[in-house]
């Protein structure tokens, strides 16, 4: 039995359903919702996917699936998955519920209580509250623009490599952070990781999404540069490529890993919604991925250029934020004195909201620091937005 | 990190994809799947409902939902739970990924490594697999034509009070062993347990399917039979009333144990699939949940009674099976010196499958027992199938 109180702050969940509350109050401007803008779904694909099914295949998205996944679809991921240049030699492949589910199952099979895990600093909630769950210490290492801190991740290994079991990175349109890796920050990574005795543990939900068809080499997953030195276990999911509401990522890993996982999933939730996979399947066959995110990667970078012109014209001095390449986040630093929470506060009071940033501190503590999504709220509603957090910060400074 | 040795036998999914395996040989009759046919999911109701959401239902179908569960779907399963005696007050209600989920959640919040679950003999796979995952010990009580043997489990209780954490029943059309509690079991139950000092996780796939409107009585859950003094855990799930592959199950329980199991959900999966909940609210709201059991109930009464009697007619003397009232399953007990894993060798050589006893042993042991479902085989199929089984006994006997 696992004492849960460390994760009853900013945990994902009661996030949403702020959110959701908020979403439903239009008189407020929320940039808190890390999640696609329901306007922006695929319905008419879906409702064209749906109708296209025969009836044995909607008998089959009523049944039990394997555990693994659904055969049509590993087969069509993998098809994708290759595509992107990651490895299937020796690797194995299991669809689960979520992206956050992967994580889950990750930590299960390979973390002991007490065991290290480094993450970077600003990290993904729910993969810091999956981590605890399971009574993992953690330690973070500072992102700067061209990711993970190698100095620093070195000394760290260097000083605690008994220890640590696994490190956790997300290097493509970084949740809150927004950054992305460099080439040669990934290169310097795979160096220094190579041979160690600890998974790496890469997390990529957002890489369909960048804004510049130029910048689609930095979108390459660490996994697929990697060679086989340094076995990487992968994670995507379709929330960010078609929608949430499906509960569908995967996780490609050396086979072993794979097969932990399975057995551990089969008392989980025993497999993932068929129903969902039956839909994902025609989508990734039928060659409705690529024309969607075709679609919507302008719509995210319009709002993320009116999000970072707001604040280029608003934003007092001594404020900064990253310049996101892709994804759905800007992440803002203020003056070390000044208090997120005050923030939100002054802002919620004048109508918009965001995340403060101890929510994505694996310690819950470095608050002077915010997460600003651009992903959900329409563009005529940021400048206003961000005139009113802009606001709030200056009655503070 | 688990060892998760302990669960390669007889998991649930292996089974499955072993059964999907056995299901494409069309040569095979197989009574091994826990699951309805494929042909009895209610397709054109499904059409009717997905066909019938607006715009903005799919959009929100697509989208992350609130951990406990899509709130429409909330208050259209409470007042379903509400027709069926169950109480709301002091409880908390959540969807869970399937009734698999459910089990988990209520060990991973309830259970530390070497605490004590006590459950039937024989006993569902899945829940045994999520106790044992998280280093429950288990004993296990036998059952009886009427339910769990109330003498054994008060001596177990009085014996090993300090280590009990939890108590897991089945009372309805219980998988594998085919019965249901008598009113008389469950009121005696409902006398020993009150007032003890761990909790009961009552586990209710099949309630809505007894073959007889006379028996209806029998389904009433011990949670709604039982007062405050005995708080109890229920579990539910839609597998057996629209799908197992919308992978939608509940548990309704005292608040603080659902606010304990949304935490650990939030970092397990974040949400149950909205666009199932979706459905399955539209499901019990639009009145589809009744007029669908009562097409399927007899469906199912026609076979199990064509098993029973293909069991009757070519049975050795010295093999005993249960009777059921209701649900998927029939239990099957040989003489002690016949192991079932030779009497399935022999069937499938011949063409029949079923699950071999050991697999519903918590220990993993006892094997002169199995397990037939006749909920997956077509009518014309039962009478060949069951007499392939026999001839394999015999020829053992």
């Amino acid at each position: 039995m696992v004492d849960f109180s460390v994760n009853a702050k900013g945990m994902r969940s009661s996030e949403i359903r702020h959110l959701m509350k908020l979403a439903a109050n239009p008189s407020i401007i929320s940039f808190a919702g890390g999640m696609p803008g329901n306007e922006l779904f695929p319905v008419d694909v879906l409702d064209e996917l749906y109708n296209g099914l025969s009836r044995n295949a909607k008998q089959v998205a009523l049944q039990y699936g394997p555990t693994p996944g659904y055969p049509p679809l590993l087969d069509s991921l993998k098809s994708y998955l290759q595509s992107r240049g990651l490895p299937f030699e020796k690797q194995g492949l299991i669809i689960t519920t979520g992206a956050q589910q992967a994580i889950n199952l990750m930590t299960k099979v390979l973390i002991d209580p007490g065991d290290l895990i480094v993450t970077e600093y600003p990290s993904f909630i729910g993969a810091v509250a999956a981590f605890k769950s399971y009574g993992a210490n953690l330690t973070s290492i500072e992102l700067d623009s061209d990711g993970i801190d190698i100095d620093k991740l070195e000394k760290t290994i260097d000083g605690r490599a008994s220890q640590i079991k696994m490190l956790y990175l997300s290097p493509h349109f970084h949740n809150p952070a927004g950054i992305i890796y460099s080439e040669e920050r990934k290169r310097a990574l795979i160096k220094l990781l190579s041979g160690r005795p600890f998974c790496l543990l890469e997390d990529d939900p957002y890489g369909e999404l960048y804004f510049d068809e130029a910048d689609k080499p930095l979108t390459v997953p660490i996994k697929a540069c990697a060679g086989e030195s340094l076995p990487v276990c992968y994670v995507g999911t379709f929330a960010k490529i078609f929608g949430p509401g499906l509960r569908l990522g995967w996780l490609l890993a050396p086979q072993p890993v794979i097969e932990k996982c399975e057995l551990a999933k089969q008392s989980m939730d025993a497999c993932s919604p068929t129903f969902t996979q039956v839909l994902a399947h025609e989508y990734l066959s039928r060659g409705k991925l690529a024309p969607y995110v075709a679609w919507v990667r302008p719509i995210y970078a319009r709002r993320a250029k009116l999000m970072l012109d707001a604040l280029g014209e608003t934003m007092p001095d001594g404020v900064s934020w990253t310049t996101p390449k892709g994804g759905f986040y800007v992440w803002v630093t203020l003056p070390p004195t000044i208090d997120s929470t005050e923030v939100l506060s002054r802002s919620m009071a004048e109508g918009a909201a965001f995340v403060i940033g101890s929510a994505f501190d694996p310690h819950g503590v470095r608050n002077n620091t915010f997460r600003l999504a651009f992903s959900y709220t329409p563009e005529e509603k940021i400048e206003k937005g961000i005139a009113i957090i802009a606001d709030a910060i200056k009655a503070l400074m």
